[in-house]
């Protein structure tokens, strides 16, 4: 089976041009099979602010009503992915951009209302297309996902991009050899929040349990890592958690980049 | 060779909801090889004016400035477009929604400025990748084109829905027995533009000299058909403009509907 890299960057890298076309550069020179998933929240504030529509969170989580999701439509499918794949392609990475609809790669529920909070029109993911994008890919297209996918009754829904990603990758495990690979804005699992260099290299089961009864591990990397837990679990080969703008060292073949986190 | 339909419908179609849904459903069940082109500027100027952008025409073409291009980006790659998209897989119909950046398809030129006018972002045709879509409809998927291009060094640009039609037919007619087909609000060429029923079925070389001597076609009527020649002249098999609504008798195999034009 061939290597699969699949990657996902936040909102931070897709807002800011010069950040982007960097990261983009060096994306389009990772030489394995590769994917990319990304965000871009922030814009979807600014624009709902824009147009006077009242933005909602609970617990970092966005309620999209339906005119939230227009602008979600706009921001993420229109903008940022059509940003992502023109610059792709002038990095000669035949870059193809999807949402869950194109293809029926991602079917998604719309979540029920639980507790009594209706987050409105946003998905959890369903199924996961194998088929059509083990073609999109047997092509030498490298598709470029923003977090949106459908109910397959003709809705679209908003979802969150790091469970795209390990959704996907849980998808293709019976078809590559997948990698799945968050970038964000921290060098990767730290020992010291406050030392940039402290990144531990890897955690496996035997070290996740002492890291965390040291309590070297912060709380909120817990959930994280059990995610990346889950995914190595069921099948992915590998998490790493690494810092976007490493991304040219990742491109070279450095395999020390961030943290991985593996069986 | 296989039949392809390559279909355009302009934003009359795309932003009336429950015509939209009407013509896709009737779209889904074309049992040929098929693509999907749509508009949208209604909605860009609509989108335009509410944030304040202004809203620049020459003679019926959009100045297409940088802001103007986020909202073309907004409005029919990711509204627009994933609508479509996410519609037609409700009816089955394995629709896979690009613009000429994904995979390559369309790139595109940067109108230069002429006799004084900058168009801004708005791109003419220079290649259409023919071996990019063949794999994509040879997958099974339908591809739906949102009218926009690239220039193929990072920048996405505005182009006319019709010209990306009959840029796909021409880029496609060694694969395929293209019938390109026009959807606007009328039934077809007709004799008598107050007489809806006067449609003339067909329009060749022969005829067309003594319509255009006779006074029948109108001035307006006269450019669409001269373009349709050229595609014919290149190689498309026929090209037909027909009624939206009238997708339904089409879709059940009435070849009779709208007016074709051939050799």
């Amino acid at each position: 089976m061939n290597d699969l890299k699949i990657i996902k960057i936040g909102g931070k890298v897709v807002e800011d041009d010069s950040r982007l076309t960097s990261f983009l550069e060096n994306f389009a020179r990772i030489s394995s099979l590769k994917m990319l998933v990304h965000g871009g929240g922030k814009w979807v504030s600014e624009m709902s602010q824009r147009l006077g529509i009242e933005v909602k969170m609970i617990d970092g989580r966005r309620i999209t009503d339906a005119e939230t999701m227009e602008v979600v439509k706009m921001m993420l499918a229109g903008v940022a992915n059509k940003n992502i794949v023109s610059k792709l392609q002038a990095f000669r990475c035949n870059a193809l951009g999807m949402t869950g609809a194109d293809g029926n790669t991602i079917q998604a529920m719309k979540r029920p209302v639980m507790n009594g909070i209706d987050y409105g029109f946003v998905g959890d993911v369903k199924t996961v297309n194998n088929t059509a994008l083990v073609q999109v890919i047997g092509n030498g297209f490298v598709p470029v996902f923003a977090s949106l996918t459908h109910d397959g009754c003709g809705t679209m829904l908003n979802t969150n991009a790091d469970t795209i990603a390990s959704s996907l990758a849980l998808g293709l495990i019976c078809s590559y050899n997948v990698e799945l690979i968050y970038c964000f804005e921290l060098n990767g699992v730290l020992r010291d929040i406050h030392d940039p260099e402290s990144i531990i290299p890897l955690i496996n089961k035997k070290n996740y349990q002492e890291l965390k009864d040291e309590k070297i591990i912060s709380e909120g990397m817990i959930p994280k890592i059990d995610n990346a837990f889950n995914a190595i679990r069921n099948g992915v080969k590998s998490v790493r958690i690494m810092n976007s703008t490493h991304i040219d060292r990742y491109a070279n073949g450095d395999t020390s980049v961030g943290t991985v986190i593996s069986m």
